[in-house]
């Protein structure tokens, strides 16, 4: 599991006071930082290796400013060339968030979908969530 | 179907030269207002009767700077307090993201769910997603 | 002087009721496409012509999201290499902030200044401010 | 001074290459909840104390994604009911931008600007900008 923890912006709250649901997908992209080295060690951009194929995000609890965020990062699935990243948002001992992104492991230069290697499935599975924690 | 219409921003643009997925979630929210109108007419934030339990949006295509976008917004169910708006967004005559928000009719006096009203429920059915697009 | 004119979203709110102020640059860099299109008129990433030196933005009045704005764009100092953007947000008939980009005509593969070509000057004369209206 | 350290995310790109200008005002005032604390500290959000009356942002060098950044956050000037203050983002060394906020505490119930007290100026006047530091 890779932990992140930040605290969340007066502009990230909307008019009903709490934090606004679209900031969710933006944190968890921020904190998938730790699965894009496995892929691009020095997250230099012009060697990108991944797309994203899907996510989804339930909200489980009113997330609030003035508090600070974890976000805990698993690798749920692990395919051929696809794999899944389960995330969770907590504060204060509450879990507020959590989702699934799909991940592609792809070639930009062929555009075309790429088998995972057996040195980052290794390091992926350092990572894997357990399953009676979900 | 609601129709909205838009240009993206070089800011929503990322280190790949498209548009950067979380932009979709933003994009989606502010679509639907026109379901928020059904609730709340003026979109007076004050007196708000909606929350969002979860949503998924699926990456089909890549999206570009330059080109004017379209998202479009159906109901694809009702549920007793709850349902589904199914958005789809579109560029060049592709459809390169879809996704569904489950929302909730709520008191955020009450603190609770409500039952949404005959009159609403009708006000949805003329925007009912027509299964065989899907 | 160019208008440009969108509905703002409930995300782009904050716990104050209102439009949160970091949303003024984002939407005047995206009015300024108006600008970036006489530099690059299909809007190619990939042959970009221009930097960012300097933004300020003073906040007249207190912007609601349900209203539709307006965004309008002016040349207000047109150099050697060099120019300036006045830009004014407006909702119902009211100044709500107003700004100045400094941007600067930019060569990326040689990473310096290039002269404004009098074809692009001739471009900015016609949206050029009105000293008397500022 | 106050220092606040924290890595851009892949999603602050634009398709230059760099981080998009438009984060810097965001990032810029998630770096002053540390003045914000002054007026509200426990930044209860139903309390506000301040509001935003003019931003400018100079933009010395490029910011890339994959490198940690540091917001220096200084009080610039004191006034009656308004101060200012000056901000800079640090990246590898190099100064990236800087910028100054000009903030006027106010009372929202009033809706009129408040005279600052003793106690917070004291508070402001150890985190002043030295003048040959400029």
């Amino acid at each position: 599991m890779f932990s992140d923890t930040f605290s969340p912006r007066f502009t990230d709250t909307d008019a009903l006071g709490h934090i606004n649901n679209t900031l969710v997908p933006v944190w968890f992209e921020g904190a998938r930082d730790n699965i894009f080295k496995m892929f691009t060690p020095d997250l230099d951009v012009n060697n990108w290796q991944l797309i994203l194929a899907k996510i989804d995000v339930t909200f489980h609890a009113q997330m609030h400013y003035g508090t600070e965020m974890e976000v805990k990062t698993y690798i749920s699935r692990i395919g051929n060339s696809s794999f899944d990243v389960h995330q969770e948002l907590w504060q204060k001992n509450q879990k507020c968030a959590s989702g699934t992104a799909v991940m592609v492991h792809f070639c930009f230069k062929q555009q075309k979908a790429q088998v995972i290697s057996e040195e980052i499935i290794n390091k992926m599975k350092s990572h894997m969530l357990i399953e009676s924690k979900l």
